[in-house]
């Protein structure tokens, strides 16, 4: 309505509301102020907007950032609305906020305003999850488990081991997600639609009052380009896939005929008709969330794929999927931090099945091979028709574990030690991520006045 | 809560709502009330609930899907929902509708007959748009255009004939939908959780009162298999991705500097700064749409990718994915087909570009070929060579295009009859298509009460 | 070399490398020269080549395909070679297969060729498959075995009830595969480049001789479409998925811990250290080419996005996708229509298991809601209660198996029945499939001269 | 045959190749060499292998390298191959390596050597990108060219600044790859199958040898995940989707109704039919390419999702995709760089048609809007409507190109000294690669002894 009516008439509201993303910009709304406040200041600051105007305009702003987001269905976008609540409630003075910009450095900004902070609230995250799994890594340290290749007994460890994985997992994850932190951290504002505006902005001050870290340089990478959200996502889409693998194992754990570990009821249900049924439900929507993310991500990189250089329509409908990766991301974390949290391992069942599968074969041939002194081929067969014959060869399980001194393995003292030292590191990591959140908070809280 | 309390206990409301498909049922509410009365006129029928029990549980599920769809956040999903307000409001009563029934083959049925009707919408979009677009190919017979490949002028045709090119593909995809319509429209019904129940339930009449072309017979497959829903959706995917491929040829006729073709200005949006932009925003966003559809279906594949072969609750998340992708195919299909009924050719600036790019190369050489008696590659080197020189060998465009007496070519009047005889053809898929609606509609009512 | 030489000139050879289907082409060598032969033939009788230069020609073709397919690196493409071998052998007669086509219309009968030929080979494959699973199904009608939902113990079933579940998915796929032939086998032909040519061919005689079922009409369609191959691919993916899921169901009762079943021993692979390990290696190797197939089938989206509708190189490069679908889907059933064929269910361990898991609770429960009158909800939440107290309710497994007379359980007679049923619909199926391999294979013969 | 003789018999052939990887282990047999003599070094330096037979296993291995890896069928994998082979040559002392190692770590080790080497590779190819780029960025700094949005034309600009678009988005790619090299090039080797070996293997010594930046810790981590290899896939995806948008510019900017550039023959190929074609073949393969990538990656992705936590076979097939996508980038960026480096602008082109489209609109609205001292909306809805009844308005080209004194933008002297800037800092960044690939390159010949 505001923007089409000179050019191309009125329009059809069932068209409008077709290519509208006023219900999508719900997430960017605080965002999308944030920016124009910045950048109404900055008009005034290179004085081609006198102060009274845009003080007024910014305390409008201020005051729409606290009501509910409410728009009615006419308007393209959040920015068409929040420039027609403008003109409606200042006079024609709320059409100044459309010099010197665009929506697309605009929506570039508040994209990247808002993945910084999802991006700090999953860093938070995972620094949870590796604080619980840490200390039940610890806790759990000589708690024996069957650890499994193939769906198949393979070798005994520990659960803490099993721990140890999960952390350095979601450590390698973590330092690729500050890595690119970096990368969305950057301010495209003052851009343009593409070839940047004859108002002379200082995108410097303007990345500055919004805490940026510098700016995006080229303009029309910084209006069309996607890659800090593609990047963002497709390395948490990595890391949960791999996450999601530990919940077939916990699925398998939870086999009423392993039964080697309990979970909190909280993470069960059952079913409507068989009432024996213990189904570990929050693992399952956890998994299949990841599932999701996977398509997700493909919607992103579908999207861009007919798209040019500068900015698309197209690109307004990829960003759903970027806020889903990350809600799911940031949801599951939580749930199975949780869910760790309350796991108890079933040792007597664990023991059981220790006497009953050669787990410790590896261990065994290994041994033989040293003590013997012959290659470790002819052993391994040895072995193999041994147990073929039904033979269950093997070594102490305690000692298969504690024997492993190499960097890594399940003895319980490389474990603690391993796990004590990166409680450590990590509480220096979480202090970074604050930091990167207080700075955040500061610089809204200015813009917003409060 | 009314399920979990004998077994697990109470259970907590954050993890009642993360695993929780409430919301997302939403859409198979009327379908799963439709299940739910067929199931108690079934357990009346084998004489395991009296009339007057059966008719109270009917009249009831009968006026809640009069109400409006408003469940507290306490359910795991719909079934449990209308179970709890079942009991609430006709005592222990209610509790009967467990007997005999699973939510496993409940939810399905739910879906197919959900689905179901979604394949008819879109069915009956694709009979529009081939309508329109059959009708537009006569109108445009003659309407001289400049095809492409490689997005370079190849050969001179006419919108007519790239208008059979949308019927023949849609035609081709109506065949697909509907022979999958007969593979979604069977009745799990009746099959329990897994391996059937104890009631001696009978699934053929059950299927008949829901209009089902007949059962799924196995019980497994019945409860815990979508490839229904895969099927359904990936031939859908298959359909967009393709006519997604000629939203890329209208945006390149609409770019300025080849305005081939006008398009009705509420297809149109314009720039916040850029005060000449009509940018194809309808396209953009089908487009866009069309490569969300394909992470979708991705998501749903990703899902089933860990799940054996009875149900899990991953299944659950999985639908949302299937009614976006049939969501996207309707919306889109309908933008576009009113987008190509007021579709328009700017033949004045075609005629200009005919003139200017060798596109009816090709035909000069052929003609040389035959007519001089030299074999093709001789004389396809020789204009070539012309053509390199800034020569520009060409014979008359309408004669290029009258000339081509093959079928399937741009031949005007071939082109007009073959577009009489499909809106001929169509008529009859029409029919076919209203009956499947009708005999969908009327057991509905009945089931209803209406 | 053949064909840029006057336009483009030379050329260079890591250019030409990098651009060329040469080596993607072997899978279509056969197919190109069966429709070049057509071409031939189809020019002669229009009387644009005299016969004696078609017969030499067709000659030359034909002993080609009997030739090793070794191109040099120098060309485009099977098409620019096949030219450059006739040019070399016959003189510049050679360069009259020109006249009248396109590589885009050749290639897209050479796809449409080989593609049925492999739904065919897939389509047998399949009835092979349902023809095991349907025997297994009758031999295995009471061999007893615990399904799940959840990965949980659910309900007692047998192997066979599992069978019918397999063999109705596949019977589902069987009618789409063959329903999407129909859409493969017919000749896009004569279609030319993108909007016909001069030549004035019988399409329909060109279709008859190669066996297709009609033609592809509309030309821009016929030559720049790849509908055809999405659906079989898509379709092929589906049922893969879908496949895939009771490979879980395998590797889960394979575990040592369940030991439900054995496999022949050549499908297991073992531990170069662990000399224990029983592991599913064609399984697992079968369900990650699945997952691999969804990757292929996102490949061909993914290539068709930005393109427009007729012909752009891109395309190129998506066909190998589609065979590696068909080639995984071949394999893989093949693969595991072996397993299936030795598949042993170890009946003791079973029996161990079905007397230690409630797997007929809800069985148990149904009765006790049918004998005392009590609505299902009271009777599953007493039973729960029991159960949470550690009692294990239940019927006898055997009753719980032959009491369900409901159509599509596990009641070993209505298998039974069910299954020979099947076998002899199955005959009837592998008929018609037949008669399609015979009227391709006699077409081919006679283009070759065979 | 060695491995599986013991426990599992034989085998079959046709399985074993199903299953077997030798094909695609080409591409790690040079790795899997240099892991294994590593290996037999420190099994001599613990003491459990005496050093005569050490260095016989070691010579034997060395040599091996030198020769063609030609396997015959009969093996599962390379390791099984080369075990057979120092067997065969060495007699039951070639049964010593696999002593203390897994093919799990061995392969996991042999994977990150190759994916270091590919990743080195790659960042050397962007960075002669870069460099190509930002001379073409000082070489065109005031070459005009018209920016589009929408795929119409939106704002005047340069080629120059459109090259620092794409030196922008590769630098952020750069940063990010880089950082993920530090993820991958670690050491797993010495983790044995999942839960480390018996024998006292040093393995921080170990990755010093292979020049590895310390170890991956966790052997369940070290062994099972692909985090490493999923991270380095995603961000080349991301990378690549996002370069792929400028080939679709470059295809539009050659459109012969365009004609704004014009590309080294080369990289065009022609019609086997149309003699006009310019078709930019190299650019429609890569876009292609592109498009495999993203479908690669989701190949990845579908595998793991099944698999659990250690090692499964189904990891064996994610490999191929991990060196396609890094194949598809290296080679794609090399012939894109070539392409860049010979583009040209076609100036007369492009100011005919800066006159023709009111590509400056949006400046003129600003300096209206500023001048006169209105909001900056009210300026925009009055030219609208002046280019809706036909008008042009505009200020001039160069003008609206110097005049845009904000950073990132298209002003000439901005552009040049910001490529200058960026070549000094690539200069450093490439020091860095080159150093990198230094370290691999010593330690790989020091083991094999070059």
């Amino acid at each position: 309505m505001v923007y089409r009516e000179g050019l191309l008439g009125k329009g059809e509201l069932s068209k409008i509301k077709y290519t509208s993303s006023l219900l999508d910009d719900a997430e960017i709304y605080r965002e999308t102020i944030l920016a124009l406040i910045t950048h109404v200041n900055e008009l005034n600051k290179v004085g081609v907007l006198p102060s009274n105007e845009a003080e007024a305009i910014i305390k409008a702003l201020r005051s729409l950032a606290k009501e509910p987001y409410k728009p009615s269905d006419e308007y393209e976008d959040v920015h068409e609305y929040i420039e027609a609540v403008l003109i409606h409630r200042l006079g024609d003075a709320g059409g100044w906020i459309g010099l010197g910009r665009s929506r697309n450095d605009h929506v570039a900004t508040a994209l990247r305003l808002r993945l910084r902070k999802l991006i700090i609230e999953l860093a938070s995250s995972i620094i949870e999850l590796r604080r619980v799994v840490l200390n039940k890594a610890i806790e759990t340290a000589d708690t024996v488990i069957i650890g499994t290749t193939h769906r198949q007994p393979a070798q005994v460890t520990t659960l803490g081991h099993y721990m140890l994985y999960l952390d350095e997992l979601s450590r390698d994850f973590l330092t690729s997600l500050l890595s690119i932190y970096e990368v969305v951290n950057k301010s495209p504002l003052g851009s343009g639609p593409l070839a940047g505006t004859m108002v002379k902005l200082n995108r410097v001050r303007e990345a500055e009052e919004l805490a940026f870290n510098g700016i995006v340089e080229n303009t029309v990478y910084a209006t069309g380009s996607r890659y800090f959200m593609l990047a963002s996502a497709s390395i948490t889409v990595s890391y949960l896939v791999e996450l999601g693998r530990f919940i077939n194992n916990i699925e398998m754990w939870l086999m009423p005929q392993l039964n080697y570990i309990t979970l909190e009821p909280s993470h069960l249900a059952t079913s409507s008709i068989m009432p024996h049924k213990r189904n570990p439900a929050t693992l399952e929507v956890f998994r299949a969330r990841i599932g999701e993310a996977v398509g997700h991500l493909v919607s992103m990189y579908s999207i861009e794929r007919p798209v040019e250089a500068g900015y698309q329509l197209d690109l307004q409908e990829e960003t759903r999927h970027a806020w889903l990766i990350m809600r799911i991301a940031i949801d599951g974390v939580g749930m199975i931090t949780d869910l760790l949290r309350g796991i108890k391992v079933n040792e007597g069942r664990v023991k059981e099945d220790l006497v009953k599968y050669p787990v410790t074969a590896a261990e065994y041939v290994e041994l033989m091979s040293i003590s013997r002194g012959i290659p470790f081929r002819n052993a391994h067969r040895e072995v193999a028709v041994m147990i073929k014959e039904g033979k269950n060869p093997g070594i102490n399980p305690t000692e298969a574990i504690r024997g492993k001194e190499v960097l890594g393995g399940p003895n319980p003292s490389i474990i603690t030690e391993s796990a004590k030292a990166r409680l450590i590191e990590l509480s220096s990591i979480e202090a970074k991520v604050k930091e990167l959140e207080v700075s955040v908070n500061k610089a809204e809280a200015e813009l917003m006045g409060d």
